[in-house]
């Protein structure tokens, strides 16, 4: 079937992906994780985010995502976060269910929230009429494509961690992140003060591949409860471990990424030369956010599937993925300037 | 790894669905279950259980039984099920948490709930002190290995019905169910009166195949909206529906069950003959349950891994698979009588 | 002990309300709601608004507020209502928590919220990511002290009703809505457009008297459940329901809440006599806010308690009550010009 | 109206009960428990308790229970119980709402469950798949009206404290049970292990006095978010806490409890003597339950109102209360003599 620029969950499965599920579909080993390929891809995230990191894979991001915020968190706290993050906007109130957290909406600029923003959330504590502020959510990338700085993330965590709070990141896309921060995970992750990660690599070539990971392993005594009562502990866990090992051992994470995020600025830079498309958003991974007029969204709908991001404003987004070629960039651009 | 008999689930997955997996990951498709490979599936489900059957795929077993649970429920109901059932025992309270209803356990005899033993429980309608009685459910087969004779099924349907309730039954190893009783699906499910089907093929050669089926679409016009909520909304999901098609059109179910239960009656068989052990339950799919002496446990778990299902009596459960062979069996019986 | 501004529930019982309760101290009735003084009650609510109105005695104000969410809303739905909302600020997140939902805060002015602001929250219908916009909210008075015209609780029902949604009222100062708007109950509720509205008496003379109404009896099927599971249901119901009684019967919600009202006009008016405050809210039922000079704040709070409102810029509330005298005014205003 | 012997929360409030909360009906206080009044009541509790007892009053028992419960424990834990528990059979499931837990219901014996029962659900520790067990629940007296005496509650404490989990009392009718023991409360309270006590009044002449107490304040921490987010936080305090002034400065408690056990001691006499009649129950505190012919059933609740306890074997349960007289039991034992 056709590639477009839907989502990059649209895409399939990287062939080596695959090829490892199949390496690990050999006899009979013990479920729900104890099985030795788990271990090795658990070992692996410790070496990658150092060795008092405790790893659950989990089947999506909105598991990865309930599951950290419900550990961290008493049904009476809040969460604080953007106004466009996937746990406000696309989980169907999955965290608010599950949690019994109220969320708090900031008001995000280029899908960002900024510590004076969030400041503005960190009261009424000790006062129980107010549900108590537990846990600051960031997305990294964000969900418009843009990207924090280390310095940012690091001053929010400051800010969270100085009111006894918690950084949760929604590292959905966290590989198109680090490569082009040009960063090893950690550095703006764990070392910049994030307790709590959803690391998730399905939009990044992996079938269901998301692992939630604690920096500090006191945080997490109780997570392997939640994340059965989440109903998120896979009977058969090694065909998601197995996807981390080429995911890390090959680098494939870096390779996937890498192209998506050079797709995604290919793109932007032939939409820049066409008149009459606005970018609203600075392209910093694999999204491409643009105003484009109404009349001709369908018919380009139809050789490239996209979705509408913004309709009040006419403004769409395109996602590149770790399949994408120079000739469906080409081909796409050249269409949409036959249209206008 | 070795085979062993822990669990069904410990199990690797068929070859022929890792093909149609590997087939289905052609290019990009709408997500979330927007695509044609999900479309035949749902199809094939329709043709099996009838044109007004609701399909809904998620991703493990807890999920699909909460998830049909709570489509069925308000939070002020109860659930009537055996003390035995997976739901009551095995899920870590997933369906207190989301469902927000009791669960009433009640007391099972072979694994089973009678209508008599059922109907206990069903009382105080109408009284608001009392959480209202809303579905049964049943397992079929029995996390006893037993199963329900089709009138069972519609007496307890009847029973239900007749006070306004629903039917649920834990399809989980419901293929080595249709096996053993040489029954089509509907037969026992749709036919005998079941409302909504945790319809389970993870346990016999998929690597995370379930589908909760309704089989009146008045039903389930909330379930997508619960579905997302519950986290069980795969966004590459024709990688669960894909499994579904060698599943049905080539009767892989039919095959791995039929092996997986055969090579349970053998077992059987080959312990029957084995002074020193006693069975507790009759052989009816793929589980068989017997009494071991306590000090040669270990030693036979080193050779073939298997659970312990009732400490206090020392009562041992193995389960065969697809993938069991009778080598396996004969194997084991041989190290067993060795050990007595 | 002193009175002050802090808050119309810092007031005590109105003599009459206790005169009630007593007399409904004779010898035994059924519980829960069963005895002839709840019977009474209800009627006299049918009276009000009508036949087709079902009533439900509660504990407090939190309680009926959820009690009616819960009613109306599956946790799939978001509800929306002003960012001041008590629902939103003062709840400790209740809502979130018994009914599963998300709430989403709309930025209000002057207390309210207008259709053009809640327009933009109701959209994502029939797309599962999205938690399905059920109910907006509205507060009557508002917590600012402002109140909603008849034309704006039509205009809002109108664009809540045309996306199949309900129309909850918070009425905790209902009655000092009334009074200030010179209309029945029911003529800016139920005639307006409510469908359910949480009708507070507590906050005007009475000990612990809310009701939960709702205007289309289909809508309470289940509230009778919910009120008992949401831990609301009084056994000696009586002693809520009895206060109902001299309320309506004696019209003491009219002079309770006329006198509160007036006492607070009377306060704004003298205030503004003062230099050195500014009144930020028009003051239209019980509630004057002011910004006043944060030095002189403390030693205000020493003779007449009341609550700073919004630190940020040293705006507080003082609150009038059913008790609060003339003397209090004059005497509280020439505290304050002393201290300036 | 008449008196009967429905239930002790049909009868009213005792007169001092009234007359301290008319006396608390005074001027202006701080609401939500800040005002002088509850800070007395809480130091009576802990001169009664222990001055590490921590303290929260609420609104109704079963209120009190979940606040109790929810504190103790995270949604992946059970709450073993009596099948026969309030909990468990009158709260429409409040408990597993808002705790997210599985309740788990043991066979009892004259209301009580036993050590060795409750060690049968003490297992499966540390393994995910299962509800972890947390707490146990007790009700004293029972709702059969029968006692646990302080061994049996010391037992039970040290099987529950030996597994890491809490030991928590529903004392509904603690007076009557203080009384038929003749102990202080805290000798078959704190003292005997308890943890976390349901302190219950209105079934002993309060008019909603129920207070939730934690013998360990570490326990209690988050308690008061969770009173205000389960809807239990009262804004005029005051008029609980007030109720138990005279409750303990003039041992109302103690009078109250002495005279309706005695009351049930005298129609338990009385009711020996009548032929056809068969007590179910001891009758230690303030309940009876007999067995009596079904067709005479509804002519004795004509003169005197109660409800049938069990249908199936036409057993009926008469309460008695502070209020209740000789002469009623008299006349009622006469009634039910004539209807033979």
């Amino acid at each position: 079937m056709k590639r477009g620029f839907a989502s990059d969950n649209n895409a399939g499965v990287h062939p080596a992906i695959f090829e490892a599920m199949i390496a690990a579909n050999d006899g009979h080993v013990v479920g729900y994780g104890g099985d030795p390929i788990t271990a090795e891809s658990i070992s692996i995230f410790k070496n990658e985010f150092g060795q008092d990191t405790d790893v659950y894979f989990v089947f999506n991001g909105t598991g990865a995502n309930v599951l950290g915020l419900s550990t961290l968190t008493n049904s009476f706290n809040s969460i604080v976060c953007a106004d466009t993050a996937h746990i406000q906007v696309d989980e169907c109130g999955a965290p608010e269910k599950f949690t019994g957290c109220k969320l708090l909406p900031v008001k995000s600029e280029k899908g960002k929230i900024s510590p004076d923003r969030i400041a503005e959330y960190l009261h009424g504590f000790d006062f129980e009429h107010h549900a108590q502020p537990g846990v600051v959510s960031i997305s990294q990338a964000t969900e418009l494509g843009t990207l924090y700085g280390v310095d940012e993330i690091k001053s929010i965590a400051e800010l969270v961690h100085s009111h006894g709070m918690y950084l949760h990141m929604d590292g959905a896309r966290i590989a198109n992140a680090a490569v082009a921060l040009d960063l090893p995970f950690r550095a703006f992750t764990k070392d910049a003060g994030v307790d709590v990660l959803s690391f998730g690599g399905t939009k990044n070539g992996m079938m269901m591949g998301e692992a939630v990971l604690f920096f500090n392993s006191d945080l997490s005594k109780n997570t392997k409860y939640l994340r059965k009562q989440s109903m998120q502990l896979f009977s058969k866990m090694r065909f998601v471990s197995a996807q981390f090992l080429p995911y890390f051992k090959d680098e494939l994470w870096k390779k996937n990424a890498s192209h998506a995020n050079k797709m995604a600025l290919l793109l932007e830079q032939e939409v820049l030369k066409v008149d009459g498309i606005t970018l609203t958003q600075k392209t910093e991974a694999n999204g491409v956010f643009a105003i484009v007029p109404p009349d001709i969204i369908p018919k380009l709908q139809e050789k490239y599937f996209f979705y509408v991001w913004d309709e009040s404003r006419s403004e769409v987004r395109w996602m590149t993925s770790f399949d994408t070629t120079e000739e469906d960039i080409y081909d796409f651009v050249s269409i949409l300037k036959s249209l206008l």
